[in-house]
């Protein structure tokens, strides 16, 4: 059995460092790659050895196979790990790193193929009765029959990009009115986006849920699964808001759910941890939707709730170890809760907002975890998804999550760009998330950006004081990333601090 | 039922912030008290307001039982948690504060009268059955039949303090002829530590470990213990690494000490949390030792392995609810590690290293948990415990709570003051450690300052090549807190970073 000694992380940001930390729990050198943009960047600093592999666009840096490839043969790498997005749902990337030699941490090249088209991925799962919304059963071709199928399903229906996710290249259709517009949208963006027009129609679920279900399966056969995430809080259909367990389930339902998904795992003969995602209805009916063959963005909410390292078994997986891990005694511990803080502003319809981290001061204590790759002064480059941080809080039950979600969200301490923050804390704070009643609506059933309010942080005047007496102290120059001005207040000290 | 809107903290650091931090998760308001010196310390900004209460000595400011009071009655507050320390187990400040109307988050005043005295604390669990080292029923006064005693329980016998704690007027005494040597050792510690020269005598128990039972009581009659703590690597008696569970009791053993540990609590009439501190044999015996009546500062591995906020719990109790956890409910779910980052030298016999904080960068990600109360730049006040942070990891198992242990602290970084994290860390690799073999006499038996090596942490080469690339990109000046010469490096950028 092959012992991973130096793994390559062919990624960037919190996902990079989030791997690179248990592999160095476990003893595994590691090494970074990054573009010219990340030179300064936290994971090449985090790495044992670090190499730039081409300018700051993926295309000519984290796309570049080649390079990626002759760094491990240059550097004795004996694996890689490629993290979420960028070429870890790859499947010509997965079957070039195994004929070079190295372990992929990941599925084979034809779990990934299976599960990379919805068209494919439904073939597969046909002989495990696993719950399907309706649909076309292949890419529509014909225009008429693709309007028959609609109008037998009913109305209203979901076109979706058969290369899709993330929400290109999909379309609801209210009515057959407007069947004809939508289709000509969906197919130009699907081509636009993955350079393939084919899509596929199927029921609207109204009221959906968006609930996943993870697996993990070793080269021997056994698949289990570690429960579920909810991630119905999404904007411009995509999450941001995840927690586990989801707070509809029930003990049965929960266990169809991981059944039928370790059956979509075993229909495309699938190792590694994956994602297996469903939409739930209002009546609890779960339908299958895709099988994302990676680590999800959201995984540590399952990590705080099962205890399981999600990437530490993924690398004894790679090297063809058995799963010690027994599915009966797997339970489900406290709850989970996570918000992804993007540069992106909530007030103006969550575009990015790149720009310099003036002040960047992670929240602490009990229950809080941080996953991110940057540190104050640090620049968010324009090149990438303008995910800063993941915050996770974990309590013993939901109610104490959300308050330390609260808590975290209040402390953490953001500015030189807008954040999904404030965004986040509106939805902790709302009547229809803490009651557990919501859906992929919630963003635009519920927000508008007038119900945004800024943090109760420590105010100016607060800070001034504090300030002030620092100043009075060390007659040290002023802090750089703070934009309080002390002169007022320093004058006044003495009054104050006793106030 | 009175409702704690508003809590004041009657402490300073990590455990201020760490107290605050729950409360904010419930909707409770926080009030800070500083000293002089501590009017730049990170609970002061936290806090929703905050009153300076005097000079930096103790007995100035953290102890002004007046001050702290008329804090309260200016502010409104309704509730003081001591935290641990200072006024924690001051039974006349308890006293006080409900004399003044107001709630204290902890036991009776005659809860911390009983067991603020050991020859009392004996007295008072005389009913219950529980294990006691052998050795003198009260204080000694003839110093004769103190000798007789001694020689019947059979020397190795040990020499403590009636008042004591944290190891002051603590002496051991290997045979007759040191007898009065030592005995006058530990009455003039005892007499200018605690300004009470009383001492007793018991067995001294060879190999013996730390082991300790955190407690919770209601008010209304309700105890149940949340397992145990091991607190046996000390140095200068004092902990320093601690962990949950002990990795050598067995089920029936903690069972037993736990409801030992729940019938000393109940034979002091006890309500709040506590720790029942226990020393175990090689056999397994276990002996009573003391309780300390109050939050214990290693407290946060209790939490990791039950997921229970013992200071929301303290808080409830405080506002007499019932405890709504039951016994039979609580698990122990996977491993948890702390270490304490004193500034201290342990290269010159742990001796405290005051100064700057130079550079201070918290270690994250899965499974880590800081808390402290410094950022960098901040100085290290002479006048307290120089504590900086607990350092707490958790895993599934023991050993993945040691390599995530060692992971953060070759992370940490810290410049400006010696730290214990070195020693920490020879602890976390040695082999009596990792096996589960070792007592409260490791450090003597094992640790010899040769043993130190530098944490593996960013070389000042890697370093000089990242921010030689900064800088050539940016041309901004040397950020502070660096030592790093660039020149020779910076020149070279264009070859190294394609190495």
């Amino acid at each position: 059995m092959p012992t991973i000694k130096k793994l390559l992380i062919a990624n960037r940001g919190e996902i990079a460092l989030r791997i690179m930390r248990t592999a160095r729990e476990m003893g595994i050198q590691t090494v970074a790659i990054y573009s010219e943009a990340d030179r300064t960047a936290l994971h090449v600093r985090y790495a044992d050895e670090s190499v730039c592999v081409g300018p700051a666009p993926s295309s000519e840096s984290y796309l570049r196979t080649d390079m990626i490839i002759d760094v491990c043969k240059r550097l004795n790498v004996d694996a890689i790990h490629p993290g979420y997005g960028f070429l870890s749902e790859n499947a010509n990337f997965s079957r070039a790193v195994r004929e070079a030699g190295l372990i992929f941490v990941g599925p084979s090249p034809e779990s990934i193929e299976i599960m990379g088209s919805k068209l494919a991925a439904k073939a597969a799962v046909a002989n495990y009765n696993i719950p399907m919304v309706p649909g076309t059963p292949s890419a529509i071709t014909d225009r008429a029959e693709a309007k028959r199928i609609s109008a037998t399903i009913g109305y209203p229906i979901l076109i979706k990009a058969s290369a899709g996710g993330g929400g290109k290249g999909m379309r609801v259709v209210e009515n057959e009115a407007d069947f004809d517009e939508q289709m000509d949208r969906a197919v130009s963006e699907a081509i636009s986006a993955f350079g393939d027009g084919s899509v596929f129609i199927e029921k609207y679920v109204t009221s959906p849920r968006h609930v996943e279900i993870q697996v993990l399966g070793d080269q021997h056969g056994t698949i289990i699964h570690l429960f579920e995430r909810e991630c119905s809080i999404q904007r411009r259909h995509q999450k941001v808001v995840e927690e586990a367990p989801s707070s509809i389930l029930t003990p049965e339902i929960r266990d169809a759910m991981g059944r039928a998904a370790v059956d979509v795992a075993r229909a495309c003969g699938y190792y590694g941890a994956g994602t297996v995602e469903f939409i739930v209805n209002d009546d609890l009916d779960f339908y299958f939707l895709e099988m994302n063959t990676r680590l999800q963005v959201e995984h540590p909410v399952t990590e705080q709730i099962t205890g399981v390292d999600l990437v530490r078994q993924m690398i004894y997986i790679a090297e063809g170890k058995p799963l010690t891990i027994k599915q009966d005694d797997l339970k489900i511990k406290g709850h989970a809760m996570e918000v992804r803080v993007y540069a992106e502003d909530p007030a103006n319809n969550f575009l990015p907002d790149v720009g310099t981290l003036d002040t960047y001061v992670r929240p602490q204590g009990n229950g809080v975890r941080v996953d991110d790759g940057f540190e104050q002064g640090m620049a968010i480059p324009i090149y990438y998804d303008p995910m800063i941080a993941k915050l996770i809080t974990y309590g013993d039950t939901r109610e104490e999550a959300i308050q330390k979600m609260i808590r975290a969200i209040d402390e953490y301490q953001i500015s030189g760009v807008q954040t999904t923050l404030p965004f986040c804390r509106f939805v902790m704070e709302h009547d229809a998330f803490r009651s557990g009643q919501f859906d992929t609506g919630f963003v635009s059933k519920y927000f508008t950006p007038d119900d945004l309010i800024p943090p109760p942080n420590t105010t100016e005047e607060q800070l001034a004081v504090v300030l002030a007496a620092w100043l009075l102290d060390n007659n040290k120059p002023k802090q750089s990333g703070t934009n309080v001005s002390i002169k007022a207040k320093g004058s006044k000290w003495k009054t104050n601090r006793l106030q």
